[in-house]
């Protein structure tokens, strides 16, 4: 069945224009004005914009931390990402040292397949490099469209990996086509520094903290990012949080190398003093890295506007406060590392970065959806609104003002990050290949209907992937 | 009259797929599938990528310099312009101290109306600031529609401001929603350094290399950015030149500052050595800044590619080798400052930055039209191929492969800054709102066609403005 | 007559050891224990350090600004110096366009001859640039032993000088083995901001410092660096205030150039807001450049722990409260610009960084004197406490504690800039050549002993010049 | 018995002077003109500097290393330093995971007591961090008088610690009062990249240079001094060979950590190049780090003259051509890693660095022996010239002309790194402790000679650490 918007102004990446989009077997078929469209189903989009749907390129759903579970899974987690304007999510997948990748690919299968309702890929957690590892990575890249892997520089004796394990990794990506992402952290030093403290009988949730603090998110970036342009390949750094990380990742760009950066909501608009809150609320606030010195936003948005930090992901990894973050009462180490960010991605950016003029429209769209399907092999199919591409679309009312509040989240967690917090800007209704999950802020999806999808290889030149295929 | 594209490939500076374009009116209407244009002229582009017409933000036409004027008037020009994929420019209004500015910008609406084949606005040059300037600056911003201005930090005694005219142009620019651009080099020491070659008989086009050394165009550009950063301005430098330069421009957008750059297409295949060449054919590549050591090139290359620089301009400013360029035979501060550039600057870029894998193709749209539209207010009229916006467009053969001379180019300068040089990819059909100007290789135009663009006023959110007026 | 001191610590800018030294001839002569020195009068030392004699590189006395004169001249300027532990000054002379720079340096000579009681140099200030000038320079170098000339980048329309007389000084320099000093803050920003502030009624002495932001400081030290560096030639930057000036420095010594760099005590331990004291009393700290920012201090005191500046001076430059700074009670422009500062340089050095364990006791020495000495041509005879060195030394107790004030200090002026500061470290007795200036806290110099020093030429490598007497 | 050394200049790291120098015990006990010295064996010194002995930071005398053992042990390797103007050594005592400390040191003690004809004392080598080395380390600092320890970060599976073990240090020597060195390379990735080279049949000598890029040694460098900065600890960086590791260096001063960059000759005037030498010749040069390409010499010196390397060490660690380094014939990772470099030390960087006019004469002596005495606790009693140190003197000739080689030099081992090279100044005597090692250019000395060295606890501003017995 046919579709057609009306009234709304387009914003993709690059453009800003009122014009009808005509929707087709799930697809964008034409874009104009007076579009012919008969029996087509008419979405009146007046006073708002549309945007690509969002692309959340950094989610953990399901996922086992510390002996518990994340509370979101894929069904109460893609939901709540679709009322934020998410239409794809791409969730990392766990390993275990030893096993088989195909193994852990199949558990991730299983957790999402009937219970997401927007579209999802996976990013791999690459813990070991070996003979074994080395002769899968080309079938998971070719065969199951997962063209990109994490590697840990944190989590020491859990998930950290060493140098050697980052540079093979960086060299097999190179070699056949993928991104690597990496969580820098200096797990080494992240280790002693809290022992020590509980040693030092320093057991609150601000010690989490302390103990990660931004010189060692600094010095991994830049060890990264140095390994990365030795091995002439492509890094991905996760969740940047701090001044010190991205001066790394600009230095090493203007050298050309091809490393790019995400930072999240949470770092934007929290900073550290959120961990001392009284009554262990502060363990609300405990993730990795850890919320910052405030005078550390000017310089995320900074790096934002410039371009030296490419894509907005949510690290999206919720945990109870009530029966999960409180394992570690009495010792911050024990507090499952997390938070529940997936629904608040757009109206954090939009009321604070295009609303109060650090950042363009275009910026928004590049920052939430565009890059991200770029740089994960998703492009043009999802990311852009564009004649061939998937009709992943938000109606996105730019002067709705509303509270976050855990009370009227759609995460299935008990409480939210930025309780309390104004924001203008909502998605109205909100689409999946042409069918509404949202619609009119009801959820009208269907748990199992999103896809799973396989991703092309990394360009970093992406699209010219697609040019490639024109013999360009 | 209707026209519709078929079978191309369209290209924005965020896109890349196939579709049909409809043009009525001279603007875009439809872009999609199955188009129904019933009527319209049928244009194929088989083969070949459909680009929004280049925006060549840096053009020096029918200008005096040193006694003579370029050889390229704003039709010989314009006409070159459209050979190479160019649908609008943005020429620099010379000003005379002491005089009205709406003289110079009549002077300069007389040599362009009745000769310009493609459409075209005006910087403005500002060489004094009094009481006389800051008044008639409003309305030449919102009357004119003349919204950036340039300065000069160098030809000493000829166009070079001093400090505080540069920093009083960038607070009256930030209160009046304009540009400030900046010829970035120290005209003191090269004042200095090019008397004292003169009086120790260096007289050759390469002592024009040697007396404008990178360190006073990094110095000058780093004083720029800071001064812009003081006043909380707007800044784009020109013709970025050097590693120097780049660095000081990444330094500032670091620091949130509103800095942008622009290099041009002879700075990144040509270098200082050619100012070396025998039978004072250096003196074809006397222009400033010059032509630096070739290391250099990677480091433009890699500004491109990370956002660090971003337009390219052609800084055409031709003059012929006999009869002008050898006015300096015997000494090179006579010889006139430029070159041949502006009808190359598309296959240049697509050839050695697209086709070698240095820059994507969003990147090359971004680069040559869509950036320079957004900083200079002419966006969304032009530099995008969108619902709405004029039909300038750019048929381009991205496997046509040819050698560019002097013999083929439309320029009436009798050299090529390229002569020799083998590119792929060349502009098949080329038209401005609608029409052709340029069909299957042959000029179609007329002088006179071309239109005097009122700008926008600029906005460091472009397109934000257009986003404003829908009261986001 | 001899003299012989007895169960001191002798420091240096290498050594710290205990010995006897003894003085003939106003010399240094022997070092040792167990010195035989029949006749010598004893001065005992027990306790105390023994350092050479300050060096004050950086002082005004007797000098004309803005319509009257400083409070201090070369008797009471001298006298507190000699208080304070230095035992030679470097002074500037200040020189008129378009007059004979001997006519200056006769005036000079005029104002110091008889009423100096310690030692005494100038710098030269170069106003401008031509053959007069040019032709003077060898004379005033090699006969008048002035081998330090200084430029002003700031002080528009009253000292400043453009980029091209400092460039040409720079070249000049080299060529003849002089030192060029650099006032560096942007005057003609610094004069639009002024003018600005006043026309907007803000005329309180704090506005001296926010119209001279360090962002031009920053801005011109760089320019004046990177001048050097393309010169070849040999920098010393005055009053260095701020962290972006060190940076330049930092980044100008990096590159091999030769650069140095000065602060003064005030910006080690006052700050900005002191120009906000009521009553008009921010007016006794207004000096160029401003006090900064209380977080420059740390930048400034790592500078000098690191090496990245190399002296101490104090820019000595008194006025009157009463009578002098309050000429600018209606507008801060007219408020003198200077301090009182010569006579607390050893002790917020000793208190602040040797006591507080930021720099070293050796560092302490080649701050306060022995860098000076090198850098100006007075090593060894100045600057050291070795064989054959002049026997300017300074008897001093680490373990004194006193309270800055007005009331006990010896200078003229109507306030002391430090006062009710509590420091630990005093002189107790004062040599110049042999002679007791000070002893035991009581004045027993002369007007006029101080002797006229002529300076050698500039050599980076200081004390290469005296090697090279040895053929090495 | 007295000796007196006349008609010499006098050189330390702050004066050049002439004056007679008295020695009695073994001790600096009068300098001056004139002095009385009844009986005293004069040394008549004209034309000579005298310098305080060498202090070599960084020898590997009698050390194991893969599979053989260094040619030069403490006999051999002393009577070449003292040829070369050095009189005392610290050589890195090696230690083995799971035993005590205490064992490694009475083998070290073992191999050298009985054969250094100078001073000596040791580093220790940290490979682990447990409860066993934290208790036994504050007895090896306040006992045995070793206050530095070494940590690499590379040579993965032999000496290679973790981040833990370098932070665990760190936080134990500031706690203890000792300075950490690293060996800076990442071992993880070197590990990796020889293994590759070795795969792919690159067995050369050449290919221990491109296996060991100086990026990795730019990265592990920062990564040291940033640990550092953060646990607020003293660091001191050995053999620092490329611009990569001295901007990390300049960065963490500048950022006021305690951080110190030393170099070595070979790295100075030796050039990757050289490990191309036919005939296995190239195997003569391989050593860690690798010799770099040419430019990073520059450099070098530039860090040197602006005080951002602070000392010159040997890295001596000689290995025959024939019989050890053609171990590695067919495999360039067992060709064992060091050279001969201990004699040549003084004249290389007498010759290259003073006589060509890059660093003062001052900066020869701090760079050779006061900053290391400062560093590693022997001074004032080594180090200098001065009342109450050791009589370890040179008598260095600047005018004497020498080719360096293998057949005149006084090491045991079959090559001479700098075979060749023509070098200007040596030391014709040589005195530790008051008595002649080499005489004339003749050894006198005798094995066994040499004292052990119990070192003072680090201090950031030694020689405070003299001060403070004096209630400073």
């Amino acid at each position: 069945m046919k579709k057609i918007i009306k009234n709304g102004t387009i914003v993709t990446a690059a453009d800003t224009y009122q014009a009808e989009v005509l929707i087709e077997d799930g697809k964008i078929t034409q874009i104009g004005t007076n579009l012919s469209a008969l029996g087509a189903e008419v979405i009146d989009a007046k006073g708002c914009l549309v945007f690509p749907g969002g692309i959340d390129p950094h989610t953990h759903l399901d996922m086992p931390f510390g002996g518990t579970v994340t509370k979101d899974d894929f069904e109460s987690g893609t939901i709540a990402a679709a009322f934020g304007g998410t239409t794809t999510v791409i969730d990392f997948c766990l390993t275990n040292k030893g096993e088989p990748l195909k193994n852990a690919i199949q558990i991730w299968h299983d957790k999402s397949r009937e219970k997401a309702v927007i579209d999802y890929g996976f990013h791999l957690m690459i813990s070991e490099i070996n003979e074994n590892v080395l002769n899968e990575l080309p079938r998971v890249i070719n065969e199951e469209g997962i063209t990109s892997f994490k590697v840990f520089m944190a989590y020491k004796n859990v998930f950290q990996a060493d140098d050697e394990t980052l540079f093979r990794t960086l060299v097999s990506a190179k070699e056949h086509g993928a991104l690597v992402m990496v969580h820098a952290e200096n797990g080494d030093v992240i280790d002693y520094l809290t022992k020590k403290a509980l040693e030092e009988g320093k057991t609150e949730p601000i010690y989490h903290a302390l103990t990660r603090p931004p010189e060692l998110e600094g010095e991994a970036t830049g060890r990264a990012a140095k390994l990365t342009g030795l091995a002439n390949s492509q890094l991905y750094v996760v969740h940047v949080s701090c001044a010190d990380a991205v001066e790394k990742i600009t230095e090493a760009r203007s050298k050309g190398f091809d490393v790019w950066g995400e930072t999240c909501p949470q770092y934007l608009v929290l900073d550290q003093s959120y961990l001392e809150k009284a009554n262990f609320e502060g363990a609300k606030y405990v993730w990795s890295p850890p919320l910052r010195e405030k005078w550390n936003q000017e310089v995320l948005w900074n790096a934002l506007k410039s371009g030296q930090l490419q894509t907005l992901g949510s690290d999206q990894c919720s945990f109870d406060f009530k029966g999960q973050k409180d394992l570690g009462r009495d010792d911050f180490t024990k507090i499952p590392n997390g938070g529940p960010i997936i629904e608040d991605r757009f109206s954090i950016l939009f009321s604070e970065g295009v609303k109060k003029g650090r950042i363009s429209l275009n910026q928004f769209v590049d920052l939430t959806s565009t890059r991200s399907a770029k740089l994960f092999g998703l492009f043009p199919k999802k990311g852009t609104i564009a004649i061939g591409a998937d009709a992943d679309l938000v109606i996105f009312d730019p002067n709705f003002e509303r509270v976050i509040s855990a009370e009227t989240h759609h995460l299935a967690v008990d409480y939210n990050a930025f309780e309390g917090m104004q924001v203008t800007g909502e998605p109205v209704s909100v689409l999946v290949r042409g069918e509404y999950v949202v619609r009119e802020k009801q959820f009208v999806g269907k748990p199992g209907s999103g896809q799973y999808l396989k991703r092309a290889k990394y360009s970093s030149n992406a699209p010219l992937t697609q040019g490639e295929t024109l013999s360009i």
